[in-house]
């Protein structure tokens, strides 16, 4: 963490126009806001005429939308390509029991449109990449980040710092939360608190290590309320300042930054899941035609998915082996007993790329000829269904040798 | 406010007890809790096996019930006797348009089921007080107080202490939140840090002086986090130390404090209206069944309502004048302009007491006679209907003499 003492002042609005006079019902329900001192007609008009970009319809998301439709936002767009599933709601709570499978973003929009029908929202039901994020982002005034994995968080980063809009991100972990204001044009962004990414596998997700649920909440809040004040103008920004709250010791800190001297100028978007694996020798990946064809043939692989048991029992590659990466992390011999030193290659895979570089990364280093499968489960399936299967676990669970 | 540095060690769970094995569902809802280092499938236990209750179905309720809910805490009460208004759910974000009118119980209660249909909640749709508290408390583990008014605050205090549960608190107000834990058994309280009421008119309300809608939602999903952490006796709780947020500033701190040496024994429930209505003269009350009696008689009084014009809008007393007290307290002439020094004795009422102790406090200051309505137009609409009327705001604003 590249951390100094910085003094940022005050700031304008963000580049939001001022709306359309207010109509009645915006007006009641804004009562509560317009009568905040320092807070006028304009303020409100200017959130009614906001597009904002909210990157992750989980557990920050969930957090920060109502309360952006509650302020009077009038557009919102909610990028998340993931499905509601039964272990998301315990901190995703604008989510419900009968939205289970539901697209997110759709599920998120439902819970937006029922506080105030009037306001826009905009689905798009896609994974944020290098490839999608200038365009998406230029339809915005300023983009929230609530994802909950360094690649992206790096990726909106740089989009919003290429589009010239501010970004307001929040990152959760077990029970530490983090809120900053990254807005290029005034103050330091997320690259210059974090140069580098941490070391893969330094730091579990979520998934891995589980999180405390009103900690999403509470960061999840707070982005709502810095977005208010950036297109608002009101108070004092988090620009340069990052606000840390430890739930379990009920503490929050405050940590100043400035511009990183070292920091090469953000000029294009670049490949996150490679740049965030780390200085390790990339291992060799593999396609999912590739893989599909290769099942079709007489050399079948040795597979090994290192996924959550609860994510194979929705989905896993037939025959596959089951070792879960934080398993693998943590018993160095814990692949002999599996068998994976045997004979020939093995193809790790989990959900996307993430966690199989990892995994393929730690077999390489032990000896383990190991490819990696290339864009996940999620592109494999649709691909080749007829190699996947759900709820076999049983015949399938990490001392079975069905494949080997 | 009392303030002074206090150590407070490590406090066991809340005596609650570990309830039965968790069910399939309970353990896949609570998978990314479960795998949180520290919390085991004991904390996950009690929190099924846990009773709290909340007070008010407000900012802070919407916010934390919902993380509560998540969390797995399987009863839930909620005490609030208000219905949902169109002003509320900028906010109030648990609500929803289709429930305008909506008991807030109802409506909270809607919104926790469809996050998990197996919780149980109960509604206690009325307003806390005196007679009723402890008879309520007496059903619950712990309480939650989310409430808006001082009165309650002190209330719930107390009769926590006389309960003998832990009280977790969360105050909010224009852009400041506070939250703390005042568990008797452990550290101080809430009348420790605040052993005296503000002045009335000193602090106004949420009506009057707006709220940053995200502020509610993080003091609320702090008071969800501090709630888990007493059932669990996870982390270090806010007990005799107080977090307190401003939203403008984006900055927290902490306050320390202890118990307070002049503090008197907590021993009954005493009247918190009064309580809070500041050393100033206690101002006469009329009754509604007395005011009722009046306006059927001859001797029709001139009546004054000192809320909102929202609430005017709603539904008032026919005939009465308006001033809402906020101008009544900034314009110490106001008066003059309406009549209000006119001749015969003048009766205030607003919603229930608070603002028209204070009115009448004011007025009788600089020479009115007058009394205000016991119970407001909360208890005389119900008892004496054809007194009231709604919608008729252009016809009885603050500058009409229809009734002087």
């Amino acid at each position: 963490m590249n951390q100094s003492v910085s003094s940022v002042g005050a700031m304008p609005p963000a580049a939001v126009q001022v709306g359309a006079e207010l109509n009645d019902e915006q007006r009641a329900r804004a009562q509560r806001q317009l009568s905040l001192p320092g807070f006028g007609i304009e303020s409100q008009r200017r959130l009614a005429h906001a597009r904002v970009l909210v990157i992750g319809a989980g557990g920050l998301g969930c957090a920060s939308v109502p309360y952006l439709v509650g302020s009077g936002v009038g557009t919102i767009g909610l990028v998340d390509d993931d499905v509601v599933e039964l272990s998301n709601l315990h901190r995703q709570v604008a989510h419900s029991t009968a939205n289970l499978g539901v697209a997110k973003t759709s599920s998120l929009a439902q819970a937006a449109k029922a506080l105030d029908p009037t306001v826009t929202i905009i689905e798009h039901n896609l994974r944020l990449t290098a490839e999608n994020a200038l365009e998406i982002f230029a339809d915005y005034d300023l983009v929230v980040d609530g994802s909950d994995n360094f690649p992206t968080r790096y990726l909106v980063n740089d989009a919003a710092q290429l589009s010239g809009i501010p970004l307001i991100w929040g990152s959760i972990l077990a029970h530490h939360g983090q809120v900053s204001v990254a807005w290029h044009e005034y103050g330091p962004g997320y690259r210059d608190l974090f140069p580098t990414p941490p070391e893969p596998g330094t730091v579990v997700n979520c998934a891995v290590g589980g999180v405390l649920p009103g900690l999403c909440g509470t960061i999840g809040t707070l982005l709502a309320t810095e977005t208010l004040k950036v297109i608002t103008g009101l108070g004092d920004l988090l620009v340069g300042r990052v606000l840390i709250y430890d739930a379990l010791a009920g503490r929050t800190r405050e940590i100043s930054y400035g511009r990183d001297p070292q920091g090469s100028p953000v000029s294009e978007l670049i490949d996150y899941e490679l740049f965030c694996a780390g200085a390790e020798p990339q291992p060799e990946a593999i396609s999912s035609q590739e893989l599909a064809g290769l099942l079709r043939s007489s050399a079948v692989p040795r597979l090994l998915d290192v996924r959550t048991l609860e994510e194979r029992e929705q989905l896993h590659i037939t025959g596959s082996q089951f070792l879960p990466l934080d398993e693998l992390e943590s018993a160095s011999q814990a692949e002999r007993s599996f068998g994976l030193l045997g004979s020939g290659e093995l193809i790790v895979y989990c959900a996307r790329d993430p966690r199989s570089i990892r995994a393929a990364q730690l077999l390489a280093k032990r000896g383990v000829p190991v490819r990696y499968l290339s864009g996940g489960i999620h592109e494999f399936a649709p691909f080749a269904p007829e190699f996947t299967a759900t709820d076999a676990v049983k015949a399938s669970t990490s001392n079975s040798k069905e494949n080997s």
